[in-house]
């Protein structure tokens, strides 16, 4: 089992309205684009999506070093791998990286994903299915 | 002098966090579309961006029909035609097209933008060179 | 029957990092604040809120002016009204006003509101509990 | 001198469109609030706002604990405290607040915020009278 092995990459253009007035993509825009490489990511573990289930992934912990600053107009292309299975959670981490700094990584994450079941709030072991599915992810990075 | 020929096109990716309680993409994130559009037009007309400078566009209008609700995945497709030169404003016109929905128009939008000088706040006649510049970008529509 | 009392009302305070690049909130954050105080308006009348029902409110169409550049900080304060019911969709108007500027209104919106039935897509009739409920609404404004 | 005493509290409506498909407060908006606290507190520091001097303040790493869902309709505060002064850089610590919760805390953040000079994008040793003025807005707290 290896995981880590960043299978996951989504490209995404810079749009100009998320820019701040400091004139830099502003700091929240970074977790939506790490969030849609973790969707990405989810779409080969749960093809029906996951809120279609009783029991899903929560976002419990982020942590992103902002490493370089970002304008419009650029692409960035986000990556998300699976980096350590848990009992009822798993690491995801992701980087970012600028086309317009020729390809340099611009930000990285570190998340903890807990599943838990929706209508009690209480976190749920992860299904031999999901890590099975997690490894054939990563298996095919 | 021939105006709206749709000649500026930018495409984005519908991202899941886009989408509101309701499951659609939410009626705000419409409008960033519009306006990265908008900016991709503009790009050809002031080349360093419009903020560079004492003299610059304000959105002063908008008006936007909501055809076809969209959804997570999806990549759309927004085109930005100028229609109209007046004599301190024009029209701009902003078209949307769904990949999943088999290419089809999903919103129009239809908007004022006024020159304004950014100190005074007052309206500007639009310049000769201005008016040269749109209906060069038209004209490769 | 009397509609247009602009009776909801909410105060959102404005944030930094709603300015973008122009130093100005984005045009994309009105249609945001608008949404607030039309669902502030729909709290009065689905209880436990539209999405809970297989019929419901969608937005088919928004106009909006703006008027007046806006910056953080600020607070402001935007009021909803329905001015007009059709046979299966409304209108809404809306107005934005600015405690910095002297509580003037910067943006004034009207918008088309259809209800439709969610699983079909198609829009059906207002029913007389719906209407009943937006004049008494209206008839404390 | 003593860091750490939560001085700055900004209180923000949660806005309906501010949940994303899972019915819950979408994760990127929760930084946001935390930028909303960080800017009210810098505030204090530069009177005219960072954005007008040639060295200022940006943010370079963000963690952050969601400890519970938030759902419209709910009011949160958001508190906002340094916690170390180093060479070029501190340390700012967040902790958000639900008033539907019975004001317990969902969400906790630390940031590291490093002095720069805008034009080189290099950092600059903290000043004496920054440093003052940290120690002030924390002995009002």
């Amino acid at each position: 089992m290896a995981l880590g092995n960043w299978p996951i990459s989504v490209e995404l253009p810079v749009q100009w309205g998320e820019m701040d007035h400091f004139g830099h993509v502003n700091n929240t825009v970074f977790l939506r684009w790490f969030e849609s490489a973790r969707i990405a990511y989810f779409q080969h573990l749960w093809s029906e999506g996951p809120s279609s289930e009783a029991v899903g992934p929560i976002l419990a912990r982020m942590e992103i070093d902002y490493r370089l600053p970002l304008q419009y107009p650029d692409t960035v292309r986000c990556e998300a791998t699976v980096t350590n299975l848990g009992n009822s959670s798993f690491r995801m981490a992701y980087r970012l990286f600028s086309e317009a700094r020729g390809d340099v990584i611009v930000a990285e994450g570190d998340s903890v994903v807990v599943m838990v079941d929706y209508r009690s709030g209480k976190s749920v072991t992860l299904t031999q299915k999901l890590r099975t599915a997690i490894e054939a992810v990563e298996a095919d990075g």
